[in-house]
């Protein structure tokens, strides 16, 4: 039997990886001799490139850049043997590098993005994967651009300063010191995010608030991200506002498309993609998924309901061992053959997450005495 | 597949005979065509009358007696087709029919007791299943031996008063008025408990103190058992002072022995018994138990544990469906082919309580889609 494990991470309580071990060693008590291969997932948020790293065999690259302020601070990414990156902007721009007062999107630059990017470009990758999300900034990519060597000047002919702010003051861009490596280097962008760049559903409007942005800023910045794609497509570059994730990161989803030729793509089949699942998956004769919690959200979504749609369409059995289950639809507990929480008593929710790693072994193993037990009766 | 669904009660959630339902619920979404034998089961406790009026189509027949104030009460029993009389004493005697300041052993009476036997023998009983537990008296059955035609007399030829302190004074008993029907009719005690009558492990100093008595009186009472347990060896009844849950029920299963020539067994093991269980088992490709806390005592000594153990020893696979799972030893969970809590998430016990019927088919199914799983997979 073969048996492929692909779980997400139990979110606060244990990675992926630790996952994929407690399953096997629990599938392990019962079936010694099965064939287990263990590929961590992720959706495309936080730890989705050190799941990539382990599951690829990549390294981590430590870069001085800029933070949201500015201010240099060490990011990190990873390298893959196929010159490929894997970049979370979080890294470089993220909210989490901000104290709550220090957060405003009028001023906060996606500069350190394109510091990333150009080391990797510098590298001579072919292919950059990003992941968008948890960022501080709402500069439609202003920032990144500028460290990829795009200019930006005001109607004075003085170069913007940064921040999402600036933009209302753009008066044209030039490109000649744009860094030559982009062009030739595929991006691929994992972004579940499907607002546009601007207006009511916009950046700006959706996620100002929370990265600080009093009403009034809000109402600004909007106007200074529709500002920036009326000039952006004044010197030919295409305007990408209404295509969903252009507004993903304060905008960087949009800077991304246009100036990088970026494809945006779900983060689950980004890593779906890039670790080639869907061979893994038709190699498998059967295959155990999870999540921390599988609700109504997961099961449509992420991780263990988009595996196991995959699975189901190749008729190859699913299971998903979770930490809790949540009011699942019929449709959504059909898509899992077996779907079976950790939880072995009531206890605190720290005790729940310390005792995650034995709670999955234990649930694993009591799924696979089932399947065992089935393989013996009639 | 036939299959045998033997759980216990999951205590203050579901009763025995629901929990059987929702796992059959469970089971035949997967299982449709399988055959099912309901055999709800007890452990001897509150509950087993009327597990076993369920199983073997009892009658409930309720009568007046008196409660141990001698006040004036209705108390139920049970009447099997095969005339047999299931009661449980804590229906007469009970520590739930005392407020805590009423408690007192050494005027607490078991004559209610009597009076519920002495009704059954008058249906014409031939045999008599007792539950012994929950008693509020110490008085070694002086009480119901009086309500079933005993008599105990002092050094002055004074019939006794009731309650546990009167044994002290007594000097001779009377058998003659004794109820006839005793010694033509099967007593069958169900008793997990195996305190001597007296003595510093006896009823008095074990069971005393929570039914009221101080310390002082504990002492008196635990003299007053010794002197009556030398009385009625006096007087020719076999002395069952040592023997195994003679101190049960404030000295009820020395008397059941001595008068009645009762046979004490576990709770379980008179429930298995009647139930005809190792009959039921021999006929089942599966069993499936369960109890609404499944822990190192529980897989010991009570339903699931000693099912399992059974049904091991005819290799018959077993499943526990619990509400929780605590604490097992290995050698403990190996008596389980497949045990599996049924909690969903972490929420208020109030709410796991009302889930339970849900959680339990829920948990059910799915282990039987592992099961089925296992039968198509290799």
């Amino acid at each position: 039997m073969k048996i492929l494990i692909a779980p997400d991470s139990f979110k606060e309580s244990l990675e992926a990886l630790d996952v994929c071990h407690a399953i096997q060693a629990g599938f392990s008590q019962v079936f010694p001799d099965a064939g287990y291969k263990l590929l961590p997932m992720a959706d495309g948020g936080e730890g989705t490139s050190a799941v990539l790293s382990y599951v690829l065999g990549g390294r981590w690259k430590e870069v001085r850049v800029h933070d949201p302020l500015m201010r240099p601070i060490s990011a990190k990414y990873v390298l893959l043997p196929d010159a490929t990156a894997i970049i979370e902007i979080a890294q470089a721009c993220g909210l989490h590098l901000l104290t709550v007062a220090e957060r405003n999107p009028v001023i906060a630059s996606s500069y350190g993005v394109g510091e990333l990017i150009a080391d990797a470009l510098n590298e001579g990758v072919k292919r950059i994967i990003i992941g968008l999300g948890g960022s501080a900034t709402n500069d439609a990519g202003l920032g990144m651009l500028t460290a990829l060597g795009m200019t930006f000047y005001d109607s004075d002919e003085n170069i913007l300063a940064q921040g999402g702010g600036s933009l209302a003051n753009l008066q044209r861009l030039e490109a000649t010191s744009f860094h030559a490596g982009v062009l030739e280097t595929v991006f691929e962008v994992a972004c579940d995010v499907t607002n546009p760049l601007y207006g009511e559903s916009g950046a700006s409007a959706i996620f100002g608030p929370q990265k600080g942005a009093s009403p009034q800023q809000v109402n600004d910045l909007d106007q200074a991200l529709h500002h920036f794609a009326a000039i952006c497509e004044q010197h030919g570059y295409q305007d990408y506002q209404k295509i969903s994730g252009a507004g993903a990161a304060g905008g960087l989803g949009y800077a991304l498309m246009s100036f990088c030729q970026a494809e945006l793509k779900s983060g689950f089949d980004t890593v779906a993609k890039v670790t080639n699942l869907s061979q893994h998956i038709a190699d498998a004769d059967l295959v155990i998924t999870g999540e921390g919690k599988l609700d109504a959200q997961s099961a449509m979504g992420k991780v263990a309901g988009s595996i196991s749609q995959v699975a189901k369409a190749r008729h190859t059995p699913v299971i998903a061992i979770c930490g809790s289950v949540d009011s699942l639809e019929p449709a959504q507990s059909s898509q899992f053959d077996v779907i079976m929480p950790s939880i072995q008593k009531l206890e605190s929710i720290d005790n729940i997450f310390k005792n995650a790693y034995r709670n999955i072994e234990t649930t694993a193993a009591n799924i696979a005495a089932a399947i065992k037990l089935g393989q013996s009766i009639k």
